[in-house]
C-alpha cells in the first residue's frame, strides 16, 4: 500500500534527509534536523506522489489520503499535548509548500489553521495575551483570504485596507502596535470582505482550513511565478511539491518571542559567521516580506536574547556539520525556546559558492571533488568573479562630486551602472524592446510577483528589508547586483519618481550600485576589471595579493583535474587570444575572418563591385597583406596552440551600405555611379540570407576569395613558424553540407599551400575541416568525414535549420514557447543551450557517423553553446573532443568540463 | 587478364547486346547485329574500362591495350581484305564514341583515319574516284584538326572559312559539287591550316592518326556539351564511353552510293513505318548537320534505290523483332550494298512513347509489365499529352487573318506560342532573368553546342534539317514542341532578323508553332486542351473518338495494377479536386488554406491590426461562413475521399502590403491610420521569413485563428454527410517540429471537434496528424508520432531547411552547383528531385522513428517532388503510403508509382 503521509515529531520521524523526492526539501529536512535531536515542532508532510496524484486526477486525492492525515494528526496532538479544534486546548498547524528544489517565496502557505472565534478565545486565556491570540487570528483570514479564497492581487486590496485603516485609527504605524481592540476590528473585517469578495464564508471547521489550504499549496505548485522560477532554474513541472503541516509555535507572543531567518555563512561574499534577519514579537513572513524593518542577527540577536543566539548558532554549526554544506535557516524563538523551522542548502553568489567551496575544504568538511560539483558551484556563476567593479578612483571622484546618495545592505556583489526603472512591469517591458539595455529595478522591496522584472534588471535596489529579504535572496541566486534595506529613499513606483536626501531622481535616470560597499551613487562610474582579471589578464595585481584570485585558481586547478574535454576560444584578435590563454583556452576554435574584411572595408567593396575575376582578384590582392598579418598576429600569441579559422561566410550584401548616404559615400570612394552601387545591392538583396549565398558557397561561387585567404593564412604561417614559433593552423571550410562542397575548397586550400610552401621552401603542419552547421551535414557525415579531417559544430547555425527557426525572428513567438502557461514547447531557448533532442540528435548523429569513416577524428563545437554550462555537459556525453567558447566564457567551459566528466 | 578490346566481323563478335556497360550501346550492338548475320564493316571496340582507366591514371592508358588493339586490327584487316597504312591497298577506320546510354553528338567521331597523300592516291586508284579519294581525305582533315587538334570552335572557323572560299571560287553551292581540283586546294589549305593554327603537322602516320583520334573521344567524354547532356538525363560521370574502330565504308564513292538515319516508326507520334533522312553520295555527318538538304527515306529511297530500300526495310523489321523496340539506326549504302552502321533503341516523344509502347504490346512484342516501364515510358513524358494543342478554329483564323509563314517537318508534337529568340546563349540569359519566360529558338539549324538554349525554349523551329536532325533529335528526347527544316525562312542570328515570304519578324516578336503539323504563325494562337483532357476533364469529346485517349487509359489501367502508392492531389478549390479525381485522384494531400484568406483580404488585415484577442475574434468570424463554404465545396467535390487540411502556414506580413500606395487604401478601406498599417507591417518584418513566425507558430500566438478554422472544417463536415456524402477530413498542423507544438494545436482542433459534433448533434471521422517540413520533426518523429495521427512529408521547406538552402535565394549558385564543369556539388535541382542521401536520409528516420511508435502510421508526401518521378520512387522505396502533387501530375504519379513497384 502506498504511504503518503511522513510524520515527524518527539525526537523520532519517519522521513530523512535523502527523501527529498518524496517529502520535498522542507520534509526532508524537519524530519533529518528531528531525528538529529534539533528542536523542531511536531508535523506530518504529505509527499510529492499526491501532487502528482493531484494533477493527474483533475486536483482529486488519493482516498487513502484522508484516513493517513487524521492519524498524523492524532500523533501530533499527542507529540504536542493540544487537540486540533479543541474549544479549550486548541493545537494550531502551519500548511506550507515544499519541493524538491527549494523554490523561495513561489509557492502559498497558511499559518495559524485551527482558529475561529471559540478556539481564538480559548488561544488567549492559554496564551494569557488576548493581543497575540487576535493577531494570529487575524493572519490567519488575511493568508486564508488571500491563498485559498484567491483574493491575492485582488485590485481592491481588501486586506491591505483593513490593516492600513486600522493603524490610521488608531493612530500608529507598524503592525505590531496595534492594540487589542484594532485587532478585534480587523478580524471583524477581515471575515466580512471575505463574505463580501467571495460570497462565502470564513470556514470556522478547522478540518475544513486544513484540508483546502492543502488543496491551496498543491494548487499554487502551478501558479504563474511558480512555473516561470521553474522555467529558470530547470525543475521539471513533473516533481510535484510536498505540502508540511506543522504544529505552530509562535513568535508573536511577546518580546520574549522572534522570528527569523539565518543563513551560516555570509550568502553574498561566502564570509564565515552566521548572518540574517529577525523581528521581535512576529510571525512568519513579517520577516521576509519587509512590513517592518528588521533587525540584523550578527548585530543585536546576541544581546536582545543572549541564551536563544548562542543556541542558534550552535545550531547553526552542527547543522553546516551534518550536511557539509552553508546551511539557510529559519527559526522561531517562542518564550525565549528556539524552534527549527526549516533548513537548507543556502543560495549563494558566485563570490560566496567559490569562498564556501574552497573554505570548506581548507576545514575539511568537503573533497575537492564535492567543491567543484555543480551543487557547490554552478559553472556559470563563475562569470560573477570575472565582472568589472567599480574603478576605485572614479567612485572617489564622484563621492567628491556629491554624487554618493545613500548605503544599503550589499546583498548582491558586483557592479552595475543602469537606468532608472521603477517597476518590474516596465523593466521587462524595455529589455524586451532593447536587449542591451542596462536597468537597475528600483523598488520599496519587490516580491515574487516581481521576478520576471528582476531578471530583466543588470541591479536591484530595494529600502526595504535585510539580506534574507525576497531581493536579497532573489538576487543571490541569479547573481544580480544588489542592494537591499536603502531606508533614505523615498520611492513612488506610480510616478517614477525616487527622492532621496533632498535629491529627487526620476525613471530613466542613471544611477550607479555597489554591490560589495552597498553604496548608491548618482549618474554613471565607470569600472575597472575584477580582481581575477586584474591578476590573470591586465597583471595589475600580483596573484599574492587577491584572495578571490587564490580561490579562483583553487577551483580552476581542482577543475582541470578531471576535466576531459579540452577548451578552446572564439577570438579574431591577438589580445582576445592572448586573454583567453590567460583564462586557460587551450587554442582557437573559432576565428572569424569577417572582421578582417570589415577592415577593410573599401577593398571589400571594390572586390564586390567587380564584374569579372581579374577586377577581384585585384582587390583582394589588396587585403592580402592584411589578413596574413592578422593571422600571424593570432599565430604567434597562440604560441603552437592549434588556431582554426574559419573563411569567409557572411553573405556579401552585409559589407555593402543599406542606406542612401551610406551608398552614395561608396559611389564617391569607388569612383562608381550612385545607380551602380545601388543595382548591386538589390542584385545581393536576398529573401533568407540565412540559406542564401554565404558559406563555402561564397568560395565555390568566386574561388579566388578562398584562394586569397588561404594564401594570407599559409604566408602568415610560414612567416611565425620561421620565426621560431610553432604554428598549427586548421583550415575551417564553413556551412558545408554536400562532400563535394568540402573538396572543392579544400582543393584550392591544399593547392595554395603546396604553393606557399614551394614559394618559401617551408611546410607547415596544417589541418582542412569544416563547419557542420546544416542538417544535411550531420546526416551525411560519414561521407564528409572521409575527407575532412576535423568537424566544428556551428550550432547557432545547426540550430536554426534544424528548428527551422532564425534567431532574428522568433521574438514573437519564444516568449510564448518558454513559458509554461502558454505553449509550453521549450525548456530553455535553444540558442542559449542545446536542443538536446533535436539538435543534439543531430550531433550524436555527426559524431557517429563522422568517427565511423575517420576513427578519431577531431570534433569541437564553436557555437554560442559552447560556453553553456548545460552543453558543455552535453559536449561531454557525446564525445566532442573540445568546446570552444568566447575568452570570458573559457573558465565556466573548463567547470563544467569537470563537473560533466566527474558526472555532478 | 583484363581484356579490353571486342572484335566484331565475319559474322562472328566477342561481344552482345547486353554488354552495354562494358562496349557501350554502340559497340554491343555492333558486335550483337555482327552475331545475327546483319551486314556491318568489321571493327572492334575499346571497353569503358579504358576510359575509366585513362581518368584514373592522367590519361594513360592500360600498358596491356596497344597490344591488343594491334592484334584486333590485323583481324579487321583480315576480314576486309586490306591493310591498315598499306600504300596499295589501304584499310581506312572510323573512331567513333559510345556510351552505355545513347548521347547523341555529345562527343566526337573522326572518319577516314588512314589517309595521307600516299593512301589517298591509293584509294584514288582503287575506287576508280579521285574526287571520293580527296572528299575523304578532305573530311578526315577536317575533323582531325577540329577534334584531335583543338580547333572546334575556334573564333576563325578556318575549315568552314576555306570549305566556303573552295565553294565560292568554283561557284557552286553544296559541298557534293566541288570538283577534284577545289578538293585538292581543300586538302592543302587545311593541312596549312593546321599547321598554321596549331603549330604542328598533321601525322601522315595512319596508327598516330588513330590513336590521337582514339585520345581524343577519351577525352571528349568530358567535354562541355557531354557534362550537361549527363546531368540532364542523370547518367554518372563514373560510366565513361567506349571507343569502336570500324572499317570504313563509304556511302561518298558516286550515285549507287548514299548514307542515312532511320527510325523504324515514327519518332515524333509513333505512326508505325520506317521515317528518316539520307542523302545521296555522302559521309557521316552529312545527314544530321544540315549542310545539304535530306531527302525523305519514306518518301524518295525506294525509288531512289530499290533493292537497298527494302534490305533497309527489312534489317529495321529484323531489328525490332529482336530487339522487341524501336530502333533507330544508321547505315551506309555502298555501291547498292548496305551496311549497318549502329542501331540502338530510337529516342521518343511521350506520344511516340505511348503508341509504340501500346502498338507493341497489341503486336505481341512485349508484355503489359514491359510496355510501362521507364524504358518504354520515362512518366515524366505522360505530361506531354496532357499539355494544350492549338485551338483549331483559333488557328483557322491566323489562317485567315494571312499569320500562317511557312511549313515545316514535325518533329515534337504540340503548341507553342513564344517569343522569336535566335541564339541559344540569349535565350539561356533570357530564361535565367525570367524562369516564365516563353521562348521559340528558331535557328539555321541546332548542334550539340546549342543543348542549354533549347533546353530554356519552350518550342525550336529549324530552317534547314530532317527528322533526324540534331534539333528533331533532341526535341524528341526533351519533349520540346519542334518543327525542322522549315527551309522558307532565312535567320541571321547576328541581327536576330526571320525574313519568310517577304515578311520580317524580329528577337522578341510572338511566334507559333504546331509540332503536330509543321505549321508556322506568325503572333499568338490560342490553345486548347489535349484530347486526354478534352476527354477527361471537359468531356467535350467523347472517349471512344479519341485514339490517344484510348491508349492513355490503357497505360493508366495497367500502371494501376501494379503500384502501392497511393496517389493524391494538392488542390485548394472544388474544380481542382475534381480534375484531380479525373486523372485518377485518390484524394487531396494538401490543401493550402492560404487563398482562403486571401480571398477574404479587408476581413484578414483586419485580423492582423487587431489588438486583443477579442478584436481577432471579431474579424475571424466574419471569415468563418466563407472558410465552411470553400471547405464543404471540397468535400463534396472528392465524395468520401480523404481530404488533408493544412492550417494557416504563410507568415502574417504576407497578407499586408508592402508598398505605399497599397498601405493608403488598407488604411482607408480599415478606417486606420496610414502610420498604424505602417508600424504594423515594420513590427511583422522578419530577417528570415522562412524560419520565422508561421506555419504552427501562428495557431500557437493566436489560437483562435486554429478555432476558426477547425469549427469550418467541422461545420463544413457535418454539413456534408449530412446531405449523404462520406467525407474524411485529416487536419494537419504545418511546421511542427515539438510533440508539444503539434499537441498544442491538436487540442484546440478536437475540443472544437467535440463542440461542433454537440452543437449538430453530428459526429464526423476524422484524423489530426502533421507536416514535416523541419530536421527536427524528423530527428524526433517518434515523439511526435505518439500524438500525429499521420505524417506528411512537407519536402519542400525540408530541403531549405536540411540543406540550409532558400529556393528563392539559390539563384547564384545553384548554376555553379548543378554544373558539372564548375562545383559540381548536386546532380539536379533539390527542389525539383529529392537529394536522397540528405532529405531522403531525414524522411528515412522520419518513417522509421514514426512508425516504431506508431506501427501503420500512414505517412505521405506534399512536397513538390511528390510529382517529380524519381521521387516518386524513391517514396516507394522508403515506404510512403501516398504521393500527393498537382492534378496535371496525377498520371505521371500513377505510372512512376507503377515503375517503382516493378522496379524497372
Amino acid at each position: 500500500m502506498a504511504k503518503y503521509v511522513y510524520f515527524f515529531g518527539n525526537g523520532k520521524a519517519d522521513g530523512k534527509a535523502d527523501m527529498k523526492n518524496l517529502l520535498g526539501g522542507k520534509g526532508a529536512n524537519l524530519a533529518e534536523m528531528t531525528n538529529i535531536g534539533l528542536p523542531v515542532p511536531a508535523g506530518f508532510t504529505i509527499s510529492t506522489e499526491v501532487c502528482t496524484y493531484f494533477y493527474a486526477h483533475d486536483r482529486k486525492y488519493p482516498p487513502e489520503l484522508k484516513a493517513e492525515v487524521e492519524a498524523a494528526m492524532r500523533k501530533v496532538e499527542e507529540a504536542m499535548g493540544t487537540k486540533f479544534g479543541d474549544p479549550k486546548n486548541p493545537l494550531l498547524v502551519a500548511c506550507r509548500s515544499g519541493a524538491r528544489d527549494s523554490m523561495p517565496g513561489m509557492m502559498d502557505t497558511v499559518l495559524n489553521i485551527g482558529l475561529n472565534d471559540t478556539t481564538v478565545a480559548a488561544l488567549a486565556k492559554l496564551s494569557g495575551n488576548e493581543r497575540f491570540a487576535l493577531d494570529s487570528f487575524r493572519r490567519l483570514l488575511l493568508m486564508y483570504g488571500e491563498v485559498v479564497m484567491g483574493l491575492k492581487g485582488h485590485k481592491d486590496h481588501p486586506f491591505d485596507h483593513i490593516l492600513e485603516t486600522a493603524k490610521e485609527k488608531q493612530g500608529v504605524k507598524l503592525d505590531n502596535e496595534l492594540n487589542v481592540e484594532s485587532l478585534r476590528w480587523i478580524v471583524e473585517q477581515s471575515k466580512a470582505a471575505i463574505k463580501k469578495y467571495t460570497g462565502k464564508e470564513f470556514p470556522t471547521d478547522p478540518h475544513e482550513q486544513m484540508w483546502n489550504a492543502i488543496g491551496a499549496v498543491f494548487g499554487s505548485w502551478m501558479n504563474d511565478r511558480a512555473c516561470v522560477y521553474r522555467r529558470q532554474y530547470a525543475i521539471p513541472d513533473e516533481w510535484g511539491t510536498a505540502c508540511n503541516i506543522v504544529a505552530m509555535v509562535f513568535g508573536n507572543m511577546g518580546d520574549d518571542c522572534a522570528t527569523g531567518v539565518a543563513l551560516t555563512r555570509d550568502g553574498s561574499l561566502g564570509t564565515p559567521g552566521m548572518t540574517g534577519d529577525y523581528l521581535i514579537n512576529a510571525q512568519g513572513e513579517d520577516v521576509v516580506n519587509g512590513s517592518r524593518p528588521t533587525k540584523r542577527i550578527e548585530e543585536t540577536l546576541g544581546q536582545d536574547m543572549p541564551k536563544a543566539y548562542k543556541e542558534l548558532v550552535d545550531v547553526g554549526h552542527k547543522l553546516e556539520q551534518h550536511y557539509r554544506n552553508m546551511q539557510d535557516i529559519e527559526f522561531t524563538i517562542s518564550r525565549n525556546k528556539l524552534y527549527m523551522l526549516q533548513t537548507r542548502n543556502a543560495k549563494r553568489t558566485g563570490f560566496a559558492a567559490v569562498r564556501v567551496a574552497t573554505d570548506l575544504v581548507e576545514e575539511g568538511l568537503i573533497s575537492k571533488e564535492d567543491a567543484i560539483s555543480s551543487r557547490f558551484i554552478p559553472a556559470g556563476d563563475l562569470s560573477q568573479l570575472l565582472q568589472p567593479v567599480f574603478d576605485l578612483e572614479a567612485k572617489k571622484a564622484a563621492d567628491k562630486a556629491g554624487k554618493m546618495l545613500t548605503k544599503g545592505i550589499p546583498a548582491g556583489p558586483g557592479a552595475a551602472t543602469g537606468k532608472i526603472v521603477c517597476s518590474p512591469q516596465k523593466a521587462e517591458q524595455m529589455k524586451q524592446a532593447d536587449p542591451n539595455a542596462a536597468l537597475i529595478l528600483v523598488r520599496e522591496e519587490t516580491t515574487p510577483e516581481d521576478l520576471r522584472g528582476m531578471k530583466a534588471a543588470l541591479g536591484i535596489l530595494t529600502a526595504v528589508g535585510g539580506v534574507s529579504s525576497h531581493a536579497a535572496l532573489v538576487s543571490r541566486q541569479m547573481g544580480k547586483v544588489c542592494i537591499v534595506g536603502a531606508g533614505e529613499m523615498d520611492i513612488d513606483h506610480h510616478t517614477g519618481i525616487v527622492k532621496v536626501k533632498g535629491l529627487t531622481l526620476k525613471e530613466g535616470d542613471d544611477l550607479a550600485i555597489d554591490g560589495f560597499t552597498g553604496e548608491v551613487f548618482a549618474g554613471r562610474i565607470a569600472t575597472k576589471p575584477s580582481e581575477v582579471v586584474q591578476v590573470l589578464i591586465k597583471q595589475e595585481l600580483a596573484p599574492e595579493k587577491s584572495a578571490w584570485y587564490r580561490r579562483f585558481k583553487l577551483i580552476m586547478d581542482w577543475a582541470d583535474q578531471h576535466r576531459k574535454l579540452n577548451v578552446r576560444t572564439n577570438a579574431d584578435l591577438p589580445d582576445q587570444a592572448a586573454e583567453a590563454i590567460a583564462f586557460g583556452a587551450e587554442g582557437i576554435g573559432l576565428c572569424r575572418t569577417e572582421h578582417m574584411f570589415f577592415d577593410h572595408i573599401a577593398e571589400m567593396r571594390e572586390m564586390i563591385m567587380a564584374t569579372d575575376t581579374a577586377e577581384r582578384e585585384k582587390a583582394l590582392a589588396k587585403m592580402l597583406p592584411h589578413q596574413r598579418n592578422d593571422f600571424a598576429g593570432l599565430f604567434k600569441a597562440m604560441a603552437g596552440r592549434p588556431v582554426t579559422i574559419r573563411l569567409l561566410d557572411p553573405p556579401l550584401h552585409e559589407f555593402l551600405p543599406q542606406n542612401k548616404a551610406g551608398q552614395e559615400e561608396m559611389a564617391r570612394i569607388l569612383g562608381k555611379s550612385v545607380a551602380e552601387i545601388t543595382r548591386r545591392v538589390e542584385e545581393l538583396h536576398e529573401s533568407n540570407p540565412m540559406l542564401g549565398h554565404r558559406g563555402c558557397r561564397l568560395g565555390i561561387v568566386y574561388p579566388e576569395i578562398t584562394a586569397m585567404q588561404a594564401r594570407a593564412i599559409f604566408e602568415a604561417a610560414v612567416q611565425v613558424q620561421k620565426s621560431g614559433v610553432k604554428v598549427l593552423p586548421e583550415v575551417m571550410i564553413p556551412l558545408a553540407g554536400f562532400k563535394k562542397e568540402f573538396t572543392n575548397q579544400e582543393k584550392i586550400v591544399r593547392q595554395m599551400a603546396d604553393k606557399v610552401f614551394a614559394e618559401t621552401g617551408t611546410k607547415v603542419e596544417y589541418l582542412v575541416g569544416t563547419m557542420i552547421e546544416v542538417p544535411r551535414a550531420c546526416v551525411t557525415a560519414d561521407e564528409i568525414a572521409a575527407a575532412a579531417e576535423f568537424f566544428s559544430f556551428g550550432t547557432n547555425d545547426l540550430t536554426q535549420t534544424t528548428l527551422g527557426m532564425s534567431r532574428d525572428d522568433y521574438g514573437p513567438f519564444i516568449s510564448a514557447y518558454t513559458d509554461p502557461k502558454k505553449a509550453d514547447v521549450l525548456a530553455a531557448d535553444p540558442f542559449a543551450t542545446i536542443d538536446q533532442d533535436g539538435v543534439g540528435g543531430l550531433m550524436k548523429m555527426g559524431v557517429e557517423k563522422g568517427r565511423q569513416a575517420r576513427p578519431g577524428l577531431k570534433i569541437g563545437i564553436c557555437g554560442e553553446h559552447g560556453g553553456d554550462p548545460d552543453s558543455v555537459k552535453f559536449c561531454h556525453k557525446i564525445g566532442l573532443n573540445y568546446v570552444s567558447c568566447s575568452p570570458f566564457r573559457v573558465p565556466i567551459a573548463r567547470l563544467a568540463a569537470a563537473q560533466a566528466a566527474l558526472g555532478k
